[in-house]
C-alpha cells in the first residue's frame, strides 16, 4: 500500500467498506510501513471488522491460494492493476451523481405516489444514465483488457469449435453448429454442472418435450408477453427489429449530423432505447423519417412478433404447437408426479437440460443471440413462508461482486459482501436465491470463468420478466459488453397458479398446521342414481362437477334448493337442471391437520452457450512476444481433449510407445489427440495449445532407454516435467479430474528442460 | 441332450448348422450319455467344426460367463427352454416352405426380367407369407415369455419413469416426459455409447442445429419422400393413418363377419397392409366402405403427408423451415468442416447425440412411435472402394444372429454367424458394416439387453430407405414384436452428391493415384479488367461462374470463340454475352497426383427410446412366488441410482453413518438413494428394487461396534455381504463403472445373512 490523497481513501472506504480480521490489522501493521504513514487508511482498517488486501501485498507475502483460504474475512482484489480502477473514480464521480441524483428522483415520485407517466419518464432517463455511466467505466478499462475479438473467432472458426449453420446452403443467422471441439467443451460444462448441482444437490433430473400445445405457452403468459418490436419494408416484407434499426439510423444520423444540439438528443434517444414501448419508437421514426436500411422503403408501424417458433402437432392442423422458449414449463407441468415422486413433501429442486427456441428478429453478437440454445434450469419448489436452505451455513461466508437495484440507481459500482450478511441485511432475498447464487458463483470460478469479469445484477422492478418478482442475474463481462449468463429470479407461485387456473388441477403441496383447525365444509353430494336416469351418458360430468364445487357456491345452492326445487348450473357450457332430489348440500365441520399452499420457485437458469462463449473470451491468449502463437487457457476439467500424445519424430521405435500410452488413456476413459503427424515438436505444442489441450505427452529418445519415460507439458506454463511411462495415463487422468493440480505433478516429478531433436 | 426323432435332429442341422471346437466334441462325448445314444446328434457334431451347446449342459457342467468366452466359438441357447423352440418347428415347417417357394417365386420373376406389376404383386405375396410365418412364431412362444405389459407400464408410470406429456392439460399423443429415474437411464445409456463410440472409436462428435432450412430438406430427399398416408375425415377433418385405419376396421369386420371365406381374404389383406400403396388402400376402403370409426363420415382418399414438423425462421416468414427428422444432415452439410479437421483424410466419423422430430399420424406403442425422440447416430466416411476397417481383425470371430434378406426369402430363422465369415462371404457387404453391427451388438449387451431377444435382420430391396444401398436392422423382440432399435445402412454416396449438386459445393475427399497421371484440362481465363468495365458491379459473379465451368461446357465455349466472336452464358437466370476480348479458354495438359472422390457413408442409427423401452421390458422381474414384488433388474453402469443406503430404523445412532456415507459417495460421483422413511427393511428394499437400484446399503445395529461395518445387498440374487463402512463408497463406486462384479465383491468380503431389526 502506499500513501494517496484523502480523496483517494474516501473512495476506497467508498467502494470496499470491508471487515477486517484482527489478524490482518497485525499483519498489515507490522509488515507495511506505510499504512502507519497514512492514518486515513488505518483508521479504515481499524473501524471495519475485515480488511482490503491489495494484490501487491499478496504478492509479496507470497501467499498462496490455499492460505488465503484460512482468512475467508479477507478481501482480496486480484488480477487487477492495484490502483489504476481506483484513479478513474475520479473522473467516473459526476456521472455517478447524475445517476444518483435521478435515482431520488424516481424514489421520491414513488414515494409521493406521482402520476405513472412522469414516474416512468424518470425512470426511463435514469436508465439512460446507468447506461452512460456503464459505457464510461467500459472505455476506462484499461489497455492490456483490450482484446481482439476478430483473433479469436478466427481460431474458433478455424479449428471448427463452432460455426454458422448450413453455410453451404449461405448459412442461417442465429444458428451455429457445434464442430468437436465447441461439443466437447459444452457436452464438459454440462457434465460439471451436472456433478455441481444435480448430484450434490440432489435434485431430480428431467426430460421433457419441446414441442409444446398453445394453452400451456397461453397460461404460462408466453402468448401474450414474450415479444419483440419490429417493423417491415412495406414493399418487401423484410423485418427488421425496431431498436435496431433506429439505434442504427441514429448513429448514422450522428455522422452525417453538423447540428451539436441535434447530435446530442439523437444520442441521448439512443441510450434511452431498451426502455421505449411501441408509441415511441413510432415517435423517433416520423420525427427523422427512417426508411429502410437496405431498400429505402417505408416502415410499417412497430408490430409486436412473438418469438415463438409455432408449428402444428398431428395431421390435422388442429393443435397449434410451439417449440418451447425455456425449459421450465416442463417442470411446472410434471410438478404434481415430481411432488409424489418426493413423498409429497416440499422442498425439492427439478433440473432439465436441453434445448430451447426463440425466433429473434435479428440475431446477433454471435452465440450471444441465438434462435436455438441449450438451457440448464433448475426450479426449486419452496415453502413461501419459508425460504431458508438447509445448507447455507456452508457458503455464508463466499463474497459475491452484488450489484444491486439500488446502488444502480445511486450510480454505484459491486460491491463485494458475504452472502450470508446479504440475506441478512435483505439485499438478497432469501436464503435459498442466496445459496444458489454462491453456487452460480462457484460454478463459474470452477469452470474457468475470469471472476474478475463477473457481477450479479439485480433487475429494477420495471425489466423484470413477466413471471418473476425478484431477479438477479450473473453476468460475465465481454467485448460485447456484460452479458446476462444466469438468471436467478424467484418467480413465486406465478407458474403454478397459473398452470392450476388453466387446468383446475391443483397444483399444491400439503403443509402440517402448527396445531389441528376445525373447518366448516359445504358438500355437494349428487343423487346418483337420480342423476343417472335423467342425465344417461352426461350424468359423470354432472357428478365430477358436484365434486370440484367450492365453499361459496355450494353455499349458494344450499340457500337456492332452500328456497326453490331445484337448481341451474352450467357444465360445460351446458345448462343442467337439477332437482332437489339429485343434490344435497351438506354443512359439517371438519377438523383438518394439514393446509394447501402453493409453492415458492426459485430458479437459477443457465445459457450454457453464453457462459461458454464468455468462457472462450476469459481464456484466449497470446503467448508473450509472439501475437500469432494464440491459446485457449480452458481448465482441464472442460478442455476438450485432455491431453496430446506427441513423438518427438516419425522414427518407428516410438510407435509402440504412443501406442501403449493412447490404450491406457483410452481405458481410463481420458480423451486425448495422437500427432504423428511430420513437423517440429513446437509446431505441434502450438496446434495443440490452440484448440486448449491442458497437457502434453511426449516421447523421446530418452523414452527408449529403461526405465521408460516421457515428458509432460503443461500449456499454460510451459513447464515439463519427466515420469515414467506407466504413470502417465493415470497422472493425466487425476489432472483431469481435479484431483491434484500441475503444481502437485512438479512436486512429484523431476523438471525437466527440452528435447534433443536427434539422438 | 436327450433322443429325439430324426426329424428333430433334421431341424436341428438345418437352424444351428455350427462348427465345434475338439474340445467340446470330448466334453459332450465324455459327460452326455445320451449324444452316444443318437447317432445323428453326434454325426451332427463330428461333421461341423463348432457346436450347439444346451443351457441345460451349461447348467450342469457350472460354467460361469467367464469361462465359456475362453470358447468363443462355442454357440450357446441361453435363458430358453431347452427343447420346446424346435419342437415348434414342426409346426412352422409349412409355413416355412410358403415363404420359401414364394421367395423362390420372386427370384426367378427377377431373374426372367418379368413386368414389375407381377414382381410387385409376388412381393406383396411373399412379405404377407413372412408376416404370418413372424406372428406363427411369437404366438409359439414358451409360456414363461409372455410377459404383463401393463404391470410393467405401471411400475414405470406410478414410479415416473416417464408418462405423457403435458397429461394436466389433456396430454399429446406421442411425447413423453421422463422423470427423474427414465432421464437417469437416458443419460446413462447416452454416456455408456459415448464411451463405446465416440471415445473408443475416435469419432468426432458434433452438435448442430434442430430448426432445418427446407432447401437442405428438398436435396436430401425428405420433402418429397418421407410421408406416410393418411385419411380425413371429410366432415371433421380428423385424421387417420390409413393403414392402422384399415388394419383396425378390418378386425372388427373379422369379429362381426360369419362369412368364412370372406374372414379369410380380411385376414390376408392385414398381413398385407404394411407393403400396399395408394391405390391398394382406396381399394380396400372401398371394398367394404370404411368409415371413420369415430363420427361414421365418409373418408378422404388417401393422401401423402410429409411426417416432418414446419415453422418459420425469421419474423418475415419467408423461410420455410422444419425440425430436423434425423440428426444425419447436420453432419453431411458439415462434411467440408469435419474432413478438413481429420487433415483431409478418410475415413473418418462423425457422431451427434440429439432430437429428431416426426410428425406421426397416429402414434402408439408408447415409447416405440413417438413425435420426438432422442437419436445417437455416427457418419462413416469411406473411400468406397476400400470399405475395410482397421479393428476387424478384433471382432471378427464375434457371431451375430443374422437374418438376411435371403433367408427371409426362405422362410428361415437368424442363424449365428461369425461377422468375419459373414463379410468374407459376402453375407455383409463390408468389413466396416460388420464393424459397426458387431460394436452395436456388444454395447447392446454391454447395457442389459436380452441377447436371445436380439436380432440382425437386412432389408429387402423394396423396403429399404430412400437414401440406402444396403439396410440391416438390429431388432429387439418386446411384446410389440421386433422393434427396429439400431439402423445400420450404407447410404453410400448418396447424401454428399446430392447436398453437392444443390449447392455447388463440392463434398469430396481427394485420394492419393497408385502413380501420377496426366489429364487434359479447359480453363477459361476471364480479362477481368474487360469484364469489370463492361459489367460493373455484376462482374464478380461472372468471373466466380467462368471458375466453375466444367470441362465439356469449356470446350463448347471454345468452339464457338473460334467460330464467332462472342458467347452468350446464362447466369443466375439472366443472359451475358461475352466477347472473344473477354474471354480465352486455355486448354493445356497437367500432371495430377490425387484423383477427387465422393466417400460412401456407412451409418448406424441409435433410436435411444426403443432401446431404453426394450431394456425395461427386458429387466422387468417378478420375485419368485411373489407377484406383487416386481422389480427391474437394469446392470448397475445404467441404473439411475447406483446404490441405496438404508438405516435400519429411525435410531438416531444411525444418522452420522448415513450422512458420512452419503457424502463420500458423492465425493466419488456415485449416485444413492438415501431412505431413512420408517417401514420395514424388507419394503424398502422392495421399493429399491422397484427402481433398479443394484446396490443396498444397510446400517445396523452392528455398524454401531468397531471396527464399523455395513452390510451391501445385491438386488437380482438378494445376497448380502457384510464390508468396512469406510470401504463402502469404492466397492459401489468399483461395481457401477464395471470395475469388478459382484462376484468378486462376495469373494472379498464375508456372506451376511439377516439383519435383527432390535438389539
Amino acid at each position: 500500500m502506499i500513501c494517496r490523497s484523502k480523496h483517494f481513501w474516501l473512495i476506497v472506504k467508498e467502494k470496499f467498506n470491508r471487515a477486517p480480521s484482527d489478524f490482518l490489522l497485525r499483519s498489515l501493521s507490522s509488515t507495511t510501513r506505510n499504512i502507519r504513514e497514512n492514518r486515513l487508511a488505518l483508521d479504515l482498517v481499524r473501524q471495519s471488522s475485515s480488511c482490503i488486501l491489495w494484490r501487491n501485498f499478496a504478492t509479496r507475502t507470497n501467499w498462496g491460494v490455499r492460505k488465503r483460504t484460512l482468512f475467508p474475512k479477507l478481501f482480496f482484489i486480484e488480477d487487477r492493476p492495484s490502483m489504476s480502477a481506483i484513479e478513474h473514480e475520479e473522473t467516473l464521480a459526476p456521472l455517478r451523481l447524475a445517476v444518483q441524483e435521478q435515482g431520488n428522483l424516481v424514489r421520491k415520485l414513488k414515494e409521493e405516489k406521482a402520476d405513472p407517466v412522469t414516474i416512468k419518464a424518470a425512470v426511463t432517463e435514469l436508465k439512460a444514465r446507468i447506461k452512460s455511466l456503464e459505457l464510461k467505466v467500459l472505455e476506462l478499462e484499461p489497455k492490456e483488457e483490450k482484446f481482439d475479438r476478430l483473433k479469436m473467432e478466427d481460431l474458433l472458426k478455424q479449428k471448427f469449435f463452432y460455426d454458422i449453420s448450413f453455410s453451404i446452403y449461405g448459412g442461417v443467422a442465429g444458428q451455429y453448429d457445434f464442430g468437436p471441439l465447441g461439443c466437447a467443451v459444452k457436452n464438459n460444462i454440462i457434465d460439471e454442472w451436472r456433478k455441481f448441482f444435480v448430484l450434490e444437490e440432489g435434485i431430480f433430473e428431467v426430460n421433457t418435450s419441446c414441442l409444446t400445445p398453445e394453452p400451456v405457452l397461453q397460461a404460462s403468459g408466453h402468448m401474450e408477453k414474450f415479444a419483440d418490436y419490429m417493423v417491415k419494408d412495406l414493399k418487401n416484407g423484410e423485418c427488421f427489429r425496431v431498436d435496431h434499426l433506429i439505434q442504427t439510423s441514429l448513429e448514422k444520423f450522428i455522422v452525417d449530423s453538423k447540428d451539436r444540439e441535434a447530435i446530442a438528443e439523437a444520442s441521448k434517444l439512443i441510450s434511452q432505447l431498451d426502455n421505449m414501448k411501441k408509441d415511441d419508437y413510432q415517435a423517433i421514426i416520423d420525427k427523422y423519417s427512417f426508411k429502410s436500411p437496405l431498400t429505402g422503403n417505408d416502415l410499417s408501424e412497430p408490430i409486436e412478433f412473438n418469438l415463438m417458433f409455432s408449428t402444428n402437432i398431428g395431421p390435422a392442423g388442429l393443435l397449434r404447437g410451439f417449440l418451447r422458449p425455456e425449459t421450465a414449463q416442463g417442470i411446472f407441468v410434471n410438478f404434481k408426479r415430481l411432488l409424489e415422486f418426493n413423498g409429497g413433501k416440499l422442498p425439492f429442486a427439478a433440473a432439465q437440460i436441453g434445448k430451447a427456441f426463440r425466433n429473434e428478429i435479428s440475431p446477433r453478437a454471435g452465440l450471444i443471440r441465438v434462435r436455438e440454445f441449450d438451457l440448464a434450469e433448475i426450479e426449486h419448489f419452496v415453502d413461501p413462508d419459508d425460504k431458508a436452505h438447509p445448507k447455507f451455513d456452508d457458503v455464508q461466508q463466499v463474497e459475491l461482486p452484488l450489484l444491486s437495484a439500488c446502488n444502480q440507481m445511486d450510480g454505484k459500482s459491486p460491491v463485494s459482501i458475504a452472502v450470508g450478511e446479504a440475506v441478512s441485511k435483505g439485499l438478497i432475498a432469501n436464503q435459498t436465491l442466496g445459496y444458489f447464487m454462491t453456487k452460480t458463483f462457484l460454478f463459474l470460478k470452477h469452470i474457468g470463468i475470469n471472476m474478475d469479469k463477473v457481477r450479479f445484477r439485480q433487475h429494477m422492478s420495471n425489466e423484470m420478466a413477466h413471471y418473476a418478482s425478484d431477479c438477479w442475474d450473473a453476468e460475465c463481462k465481454t467485448s460485447y459488453g456484460w452479458v446476462e449468463c444466469v438468471g436467478h429470479a424467484d418467480r413465486s407461485a406465478f407458474d403454478l397458479t397459473h398452470h392450476t387456473n388453466a387446468t383446475n388441477v391443483k397444483l399444491v403441496a400439503e403443509k402440517k398446521l402448527a396445531s389441528p383447525k376445525k373447518v366448516k365444509v359445504m358438500e355437494c353430494l349428487p343423487n346418483k342414481a337420480k342423476i343417472g336416469k335423467a342425465f344417461k351418458q352426461d350424468s359423470k360430468v354432472i357428478i365430477t362437477h358436484l365434486a370440484q364445487i367450492g365453499e361459496e357456491e355450494a353455499s349458494a345452492l344450499k340457500e337456492q334448493l332452500a328456497t326453490g326445487s331445484s337448481v341451474t348450473l352450467s357444465i360445460d357450457n351446458k345448462r343442467v337442471t337439477l332437482s332437489a332430489e339429485m343434490l344435497t348440500v351438506k354443512e359439517y365441520e371438519k377438523t383438518v391437520h394439514v393446509e394447501e399452499i402453493i409453492p415458492s420457485v426459485i430458479e437459477p437458469a443457465f445459457g450454457i452457450g453464453r457462459i461458454m462463449y464468455s468462457l472462450f473470451e476469459h481464456s484466449f491468449r497470446e503467448r508473450e512476444g509472439d501475437e500469432q502463437r494464440t491459446y485457449l487457457s480452458l481448465p482441464p476439467s472442460v478442455a476438450p481433449y485432455k491431453c496430446s500424445v506427441l513423438p518427438l519424430s516419425g522414427n518407428t521405435e516410438f510407435a509402440p510407445f504412443t501406442r501403449t500410452i493412447s490404450s491406457s488413456l483410452r481405458q481410463l476413459g481420458v480423451s486425448h489427440k495422437v500427432d504423428e503427424s511430420s513437423g517440429s515438436i513446437g509446431r505441434r505444442y502450438a496446434r495443440t495449445d490452440q484448440i486448449a489441450i491442458p497437457l502434453g505427452v511426449t516421447i523421446d529418445f530418452d523414452t527408449l532407454k529403461e526405465p521408460h519415460s516421457v515428458t509432460l507439458r503443461e500449456r499454460d506454463s510451459l513447464e515439463q516435467v519427466r515420469l515414467p511411462v506407466d504413470m502417465v495415463a493415470s497422472v493425466v487422468n487425476d489432472v483431469a479430474r481435479g484431483v491434484i493440480t500441475w503444481e502437485d505433478v512438479k512436486q512429484t516429478y523431476p523438471k525437466f528442460e527440452q528435447q534433443e531433436a536427434t539422438k
